[in-house]
């Protein structure tokens, strides 16, 4: 079962924000002018309570129990109906929302940080959570003042439910494919008629109403993505006083049965079976895609912490049971009348470990990295540092999206390695945070998807001003480094300076080949993506290696941790990066393309 | 659901087996000679048949319907029995035995072949049948005329069933740490007593009896593998008429429910809890790790063919979804009203399925070139050649069992994600695949522990003689294909030339630091598995594109199939090859151990 002391390390999460990510210089923004260290601690606080008492408990519970349906109902665990409600009760649901609107007001790094400590206790259920949030966020957002009024209290009190409907039988990575229509009624609102397919939430008896945000199209509308505007659908009809009432036409179809994330309903809808479907539009007729997208850099910057927390309890799961179970001897070392070393002791082992460690702590970093930029981006003082911010992670949301779901989900492969036999079996949790982990390299864009964003739009975004701006930020890390006069840190920081401008020029004869021809040029973007996010994370590694340096003679007592912080980079340089040194001539080599195998011969 | 269509590619089969390992040629032996090319193919299409009526069918439902426990008896699917009945019926339990033991005295190279096909038809199944032939293949090795005698026939029949009784609650990868006693008794048997677990087919009801093979410990056996002694443990006693009679005191202590190979039970078993369990001594006392070790290269053929198969299947099932499955537009030709593409049309489609291709077919001539070494070892007419088999084998059993386990597992991901959203259901076999094959790595010997046999025992075996066997084998293929003229295979064979200078350069480089230093030499024993099975598989593909470039002109109906081999010939070298060079650097700089960070800093 899941051990709710493992989930992170909270002298990590605490380096990471304020060592790291500097989230004290937050408070001097006017928006979180009555905020405090001790506030921010506080909802970290909180939600790591909550998270132990409310979420980690019914984990492994919920996966051997799924949610079912028997026709007329879905019946889902009590334990998740609870949680959601502590959760909501603590204010979680509108962690980021004004004051005035009953929100925390807190900046999205440390909400990001609270909501982290909950992936980490329970995927499953936190998702109900995640996606009532997002979806009060966008009715907030571009909903109507009457809309906002009718809809939002109930959802920030999480009476009910929210999801985001989208994906259709025929339209997965290609939503704007979808057909659900939506045609006009005369008193203003809409007829809505289609099928949806994995939609997480879309059915469960947890609240007492399920608010669907439906992409559909309207009858005259182009198509394609221009054609697509958004509709709120709720399960239960919505008075003029925000008061749920009559039955609307969306029918469960089924609910999908998947290898793990099993706590959360995925589901089969249908609406406007009997043409008695009502929904309202959000915002314009056509924008329906440009709404959604508003929330896809913090949408993504869930799915990277999501698989990140996974791979991060995974590891902190292995450590412990590196260090307690006892097994063979060490090498040259071999007599049976010797007593058993703990498995720590093994080489091998060291080595899944501190690779768990460099990738899932560099993942965290990652992912706080992102939402810091992402309150810059919305309230830096400064404009034009705004457009950086804005800029800089446009850049980094395919990877912050896309790096973490592969390598953390690499990470929980070495945590059942490390557990041996017993890992493969279900009375530990490292094989479920294997099986939930999975699904995050498939949603929110596959990593397919990702990597052409990442090479066809945001490489040469703004004529390659973005990623520039980027780089920009690597060179500071560089300076820092050098400026430290460390050996060590000094040669880490030549390294990456001298990777970075490798990675610049293979950049470039990408973007020219794909000028010349866009799918000979993309045709191995995938292998691009992993190679820029390990040159991120390599930044990012030194950047942790550097204060990490700068803190070890200030506080002795956490000596091991920082020393494993600058091992760790090490490492990341020594093993990962330089593993990466052959892709850039595979990408540069335009032979070496699948491309080039007709599909008859496979 | 499996679609028993697409177990395997048939022409690959015959490909690998006839004109890539030369099957043909056993039929020179004395052994053989009532065998002919058709009693082959025959065994081979009964396989087929047999696991397509058999054992595919129920791969699912033994998922969903995990074998039970009341406390009094196991009970599992109906359709097991049946399947396990069917497979000894048709002869399979004793494929490779002598005609008067009532075998088909195949060839091993054969009997694999027919056996990969169970393995992808149905993993969970297919182990009662395997461990029960295994089993018996111990007892007809080392057993005494009394015990063959007794035991053979329902064993052989499938009749009775029967297991390896090795690991211990506090003896897994350590296996010589085991605990369990054997205490003569005054008739010459044994009282056995002690606890196992992981014990596959441990318990269940699906024969008559259930034979286990438990290794023991003597009262006065000195510590560690050289006091170990092998017993016949039957769960029902066996009288000299070899009729299975009264309870012997072997109790399931408990069912382990793993992530996946659900079919298969897992066992907690508890020997001589009321003091009365005998055992029967097989051979000699202190030669029971022999006695296992002497069967460990067919298990671990079994091993490496059991993840090759999963692999193998999934791809097969990704290939057919691609070519159906209709999904966007092509990069720079995205007008929305054009219509959508098969995704096998995408680049990073057609790369995740090439990356598979590369990755199974690979595998799959691995196992069955193993195979044939094995064959080679037992039964080829001159005896240097058999000696040198055995040892190119006993170089190449580490690569065998672990490269397909990772490699094959990396293409069931692959497969996942070439099926989207759909592939993490479980309404598609894939996920599946993925779960039952993230066993391999760990069983058999973890990847850990064969990549420190590989560097510690293997490479250095017979001062390098085995190795430079192996090496002069490559240089054969190299040779080969250079014989061809063909630009493209001279263009490998050069660089699999240096490849394989380079690595016997870095072999050099880490025997001489494990001489120095054992802990500090072997500490990156992973990567070498990894960097070796890559050079391995490097030079077997070009053995099969030598074999397809040959074959190209003659059978033109085949065409595709051979560009298809030659195709992924050229992406294994110029990707996963390409991909391993910095392994070298890593392997040989000493300060990239994880050793080198303490167990505290992680």
């Amino acid at each position: 079962m899941i051990n709710p002391n493992l989930l992170i390390n909270r002298d990590d999460l605490d380096f990471l924000l304020e060592d790291v990510v500097g989230s004290a210089s937050l408070l001097e923004r006017e928006r979180y002018a009555d905020h405090s260290r001790e506030t921010f601690t506080a909802a970290i606080d909180t939600a790591y309570k909550l998270a132990t008492q409310f979420f980690a408990p019914h984990n492994r519970k919920s996966d051997e129990n799924e949610p079912t349906f028997d026709g007329e109902k879905v019946t889902t665990l009590p334990e998740i109906k609870e949680a959601v409600k502590a959760f909501a009760q603590a204010g979680f649901l509108s962690a980021t929302h004004d004051y005035d609107l009953g929100g925390m007001q807190l900046p999205i790094t440390i909400s990001q940080a609270c909501l982290a400590l909950f992936r980490a206790a329970n995927v499953g259920t936190s998702a109900y959570c995640f996606l009532t949030a997002a979806n009060a966020n966008l009715i907030r957002a571009f909903g109507s003042e009457d809309q906002k009024r009718r809809f939002l209290p109930a959802l920030l009190e999480g009476r009910w439910l929210g999801t985001m409907a989208l994906t259709e039988p025929n339209a997965g990575s290609s939503v704007p494919d979808l057909r659900t229509t939506a045609t006009p009624l005369p008193d203003g609102r809409y007829a809505i008629k289609g099928q949806k397919i994995f939609i997480s939430g879309g059915d469960h008896d947890l609240g007492e109403n399920i608010v669907h945000l439906v992409l559909a199209r309207l009858p005259d509308a182009p198509p394609g993505a221009k054609g697509l505007s958004l509709f709120i659908v709720p399960k239960y009809r919505v008075d003029d006083e925000g008061r749920a009432g009559e039955r609307n036409d969306v029918a469960l179809a089924g609910l999908i049965h998947k290898m793990g994330y099993r706590g959360t309903t995925s589901t089969m809808l249908s609406f406007g079976e009997n043409d008695a479907c009502i929904g309202e539009c959000i915002g314009e007729p056509g924008q329906g895609l440009r709404y959604m997208f508003h929330m896809m850099n913090e949408a993504r910057i869930g799915v990277g912490m999501g698989g990140t927390m996974l791979g991060y309890t995974g590891y902190r799961h292995a450590l412990a049971y590196a260090q307690e179970r006892v097994q063979g001897r060490l090498p040259g070392r071999n007599d049976p009348a010797t007593p058993p070393v703990a498995i720590i002791e093994h080489a091998d082992v060291r080595r899944m470990l501190l690779t768990q460690k460099a990738y899932v702590e560099g993942a965290l970093s990652l992912c706080l990295y992102a939402a810091r930029l992402a309150d810059d981006e919305k309230t830096h003082p400064d404009a034009q540092e705004r457009e950086t911010a804005a800029l800089v992670l446009a850049v980094l949301i395919p990877i912050v999206k896309s790096w973490p779901a592969r390598y953390c989900l690499a990470a929980n492969d070495l945590a059942i390695q490390v557990h041996g036999g017993y890992g493969y079996t279900r009375e530990y949790p490292v094989e479920q945070f294997y099986r939930d982990n999975r699904l995050n390299p498939l949603h929110e864009g596959t990593h397919g998807i990702q990597s052409l964003d990442l090479l066809n739009r945001k490489a040469g975004m703004k004529d390659g001003r973005a990623l520039e701006l980027l780089h920009q930020r690597v060179r500071d890390t560089v300076e820092q480094a050098r400026a430290t006069q460390d050996t060590n840190l000094t040669e880490r920081a030549d390294t990456l300076d001298a990777a970075w401008q490798q990675l610049r020029e293979t950049t470039t004869v990408l973007l020219q080949a794909s000028a010349d021809d866009i799918m000979e040029g993309s045709a191995n973007s995938a292998y691009y993506l992993d190679l820029f996010g390990h040159h991120v994370l390599a930044w990012l590694w030194l950047q942790q290696a550097v204060a990490a340096q700068k803190l070890l003679p200030q506080k002795p007592h956490l000596a091991d941790f920082y020393q494993g912080k600058l091992a760790a980079c090490d490492w990341f340089f020594h093993t990962e990066l330089a593993l990466m040194e052959p892709v850039h001539a595979l990408l540069r080599n335009t032979k070496s393309h699948a491309l080039n195998t007709p599909a008859t011969w496979l």
